[in-house]
């Protein structure tokens, strides 16, 4: 995974995520599935949310992430073979959110294909409520996205 | 799939699909994985297209529906063993386009667990373009919600 | 659940599980993909577990199932829309292994569709090794299949 | 794709795929679940069979291969992150069935965690009956293998 081509494309994306398309992903359309790219967005987001050093589990206590909410929007068909680049970037830090933008670039086309977010709650799986956004994740996403601006 | 329960909650939504969750619809969490709602989604939608005389196929020539963005809210985790009902009604129908709206309710729960949004596009397969949602379409939609007035 | 019809093909199988095609389990080739009668046979399997009082989890002390293995063979082509029913039966019981036997019924076809095997073995989480079956189970198998006769 | 690690447990197999463990790829175990596997033969499958130059299509004309039967045995369990490099060979070439064989290779484990066979029918979609393994089909299986002895 390492040694990535560079993607003009993701350049605002810290976080890149290179997959094949599998000939299973296709439904009988013949195109990749709708729900594919929902799996790449939480490959993506679990490979982003373990490099700003967050748990991605549900731990007896303590803080874990929970998903709010995603969206996914279908710009071009995609077809076997191919491999495609899903980059993460966080858009916004609220009190407990972490919104989370995804484009999923393809190779065969050379263009992004899916575009997507994630919405991201730290949760505390003790009480069962949302939590603030730890100071550490805070500063961690800061740094690998050089100043965001966290709220 | 006759003789379904009356659910209060799904009132509104004029198609109701039934799925049992299967103990592999969990993931690592132990919840239903979020990827599972959107293939539900699927389900409903083409249920809903074949109820209004819609293809559900990509036809060499002729309309076919094409699928421009779904989204989805997780209100409540869901687990094995459950049933879930997920009704879809059309929100809007536009030029070209269809917006269905889904709710996914638990039996277990007794509550509307996953909520979410699909914008279908009639496609032209032929010339690869957007279409008008033809007449027939529109008519059958306004008798099955019984007025919703297309745009 | 309940009333289910009765299915001459599956009379020796205690449990029957049943669930509807979705249209997503279609791939390329326009039939129910590979993989989904692997889904049904885990959902028939995880059904026929619960059914004998054994635990479906990895916990972290006692014993719980691991699946060793299984098979498949594709007899017919399944399409969406469609019900399966599929039947799941013990074989045979070893010291720690038991083989359960699964056919996939399709109502559309009126016929065998796919059969298959899984063989789980008992396995203790504690000391990651395998576990004789316990009698309890054994005993619950006899009571389900009456007399099939342990080793 | 290119550049793969040589991987001595794998030296028997002519095609070799690689592909990330995702994290949704586990299951309520948090182990890799026994579909996912099935999915990784299918990929490994369709590699092989566009290497020797087959359609990896349901033609409506003309022969094109049909899945029999499938076995899986789970050695090791797997888990998130990894990445496993999947082997293809062909075992056997009978009249109309062509047997593969496949290994999965786990990069972090560095053993073989899964084993497995896909029988494959050559298949007059036409016709709908099999049909006669080509000699263009068996001769690059021979190329490929370097003498099988296709029977």
């Amino acid at each position: 995974m390492n040694a990535k081509p560079v993607i003009a494309a993701l350049s605002d994306f810290p976080v890149i995520t290179t997959l094949p398309i599998q000939w299973g992903d296709q439904d009988a359309f013949g195109h990749v599935n709708s729900t594919v790219p929902i799996r790449w967005f939480e490959s993506s987001r679990v490979e982003y949310l373990l490099e700003i050093g967050m748990n991605v589990e549900a731990p007896e206590s303590g803080i874990g992430p929970i998903l709010a909410s995603i969206s996914s929007h279908y710009r071009l068909q995609l077809t076997y073979p191919d491999t495609v680049h899903i980059g993460a970037r966080v858009a916004k830090v609220g009190r407990s959110s972490i919104d989370i933008q995804h484009a999923v670039f393809s190779e065969a086309q050379q263009a992004v294909a899916v575009e997507g977010d994630s919405v991201v709650v730290a949760y505390d799986y003790a009480s069962q409520r949302p939590a603030r956004v730890p100071d550490a994740i805070r500063a961690a996403i800061d740094r690998l996205q050089g100043g965001l601006g966290p709220s």
